[in-house]
């Protein structure tokens, strides 16, 4: 019975960057995780996934990402494999970091990989991004392709389905998860305070933002995506909820940052910095902010990462 | 008492392009205005304006957007100068191609920079922006930031004001203005068909498309671009006041257009092409699906233009 194994390390990542909300994400080399699996063929679709690590505490398999992208994939190609997967976990969960994508984008190139699928950028990302039913409710692309694909991603629908672009952008950013504790159902609730219709107003606003935003990181014009950073629609909803934010995002521009949002469904923020100077003022200003809030924050240089790779 | 002179020439532009709704435009060398200025220094603020040409009929000089601009600037600006414009409308009118912005255009470049009043790119944009009044009942800035600064041009909110941007891009499109009577305030009915909230599906769908539009254009990958012209608030709305837009829309795609939108408010539409060869396939299509449907149209095929030149 052939038996094929493989580890894949996949990047944390940062969804939105302000207005891009479910369209666009960043891959960072801030955290990943590592999926170790190994495949077994012929097999009837059994599928066991172990977390280990530092951030697997309370990560319940059987509901996990990683389980839901698997057997979305063995479903969906009509493989009939088991599956066998240890993933140590080391993008902090629950933080708007792309953790619960990283490890899906992880097992679906390591098994889109091994068994030969040739399955192409879409539909690695669709299938993954079934995975996030997990952790969101429904699916939600953003993470899992920047995850998958690395560096500047934009998801927009296709006929049919999705497509996806990843752009290989350079700029720093510093990333803060602050250390609170989050509901397992983060991200959901911050899904269900977002508004269900917008004002054209803000939609103007935020497109305007939007189309800055991504001239800005395609041109290299990071002063021009700074300013694009900011979002009308679905960051003033979710800030509401996320301690200290406009504190750390005040102390951020006033430290040299060129932008400040949050990182995908928070409560991590990100901003974007012109040096690696202004990266450690911004670092040092927002722990501070956090800290006179009464909140510890782990705060970390980033840059955009690669996609998932083959580690072994 | 110093009198100066100077001719301008404003081109033509197509605004929106799909999902870029009142931030995105792009200056087209299809037609263009020629504004010819006289400014007597010191004067009393009076302007006389004069439209020439073959689509000057019906224009109203005392409420046009050349009028309203120049009035706008004087006040702005404090200076005390009498000014004399003759405008030769070479853009149709109430096509949907810039007609009324690039008047606006012209007159603010000329004025200036006779006056040598050293206004920045956001300001001659926020002023001839002004002038736009007089057609669409709201200052709106992508047509004439187009007509202004030239190529693809981003416009967005800044603290205060606005900001511009233009890109030159490299680009064919063909232009099709139906001969259809249109009430002198279109643009206005226009924009009132436009629903004033929008479903946060659609904002994300819009979203996405325009994130692909940008890269697309920005980076020459001109199929991402056409994909990216599908805009899911506007152009649904406004499309079904359109005579016959579907039925060009399907001749031009299938004649391998790479994307079809209305252009600005309409009736006339934008189609993006990848070559010559292609561009006079859809030409002759698009010309034959209004043909077909009973109106008559003017199809040309346009490229990116530059923004307003001194030609004398």
């Amino acid at each position: 019975m052939p038996v094929i194994k493989g580890v894949y390390r996949a990047y944390s990542s940062s969804a939105n960057l302000g207005p891009g909300f479910d369209v666009m994400a960043v891959a960072l080399n801030a955290y990943h995780d590592d999926v170790e699996v190994k495949v077994t063929t012929p097999g009837s679709r059994h599928v066991e996934v172990r977390f280990y690590g530092e951030f697997s505490t309370g990560i319940a398999p059987e509901k996990s990402t990683v389980m839901l992208a698997a057997k979305e994939l063995l479903s969906r190609t009509g493989i009939c494999a088991d599956v066998e997967v240890s993933v140590t976990k080391g993008i902090p969960v629950g933080k708007g970091l792309g953790s619960s994508g990283a490890s899906a984008a992880g097992i679906v190139r390591a098994l889109n990989d091994l068994l030969g699928l040739e399955l192409g950028e879409s539909e690695e990302v669709l299938i993954a991004g079934e995975g996030e039913r997990a952790s969101a409710g429904v699916p939600h692309y953003d993470n899992v392709a920047a995850s998958l694909h690395g560096w500047l991603t934009i998801v927009f629908k296709g006929r049919p389905g999705i497509e996806v672009r990843s752009y290989r952008v350079r700029a720093t950013f510093v990333i803060a998860a602050p250390n609170l504790a989050t509901p397992p159902s983060k991200t959901e609730v911050m899904r269900s305070v977002i508004p269900r219709v917008v004002n054209l107003g803000d939609v103007v606003a935020n497109q305007g933002n939007l189309a800055a935003l991504v001239a800005g990181l395609l041109l290299g014009d990071l002063a021009l995506a700074g300013k694009g950073m900011e979002d009308h629609i679905v960051v003033p909803a979710r800030a509401k909820y996320i301690p200290c934010f406009y504190w750390a995002r005040d102390a951020a521009m006033n430290a040299g940052a060129l932008g400040f949002t949050l990182s995908g469904a928070g409560p991590s923020t990100i901003a974007l910095v012109p040096s690696e100077a202004v990266a450690k003022e911004v670092s040092r200003a927002v722990k501070e902010a956090y800290k006179a809030c009464g909140i510890s924050a782990d705060v970390v240089i980033a840059r955009p990462a690669p996609g998932v790779l083959r580690i072994d």
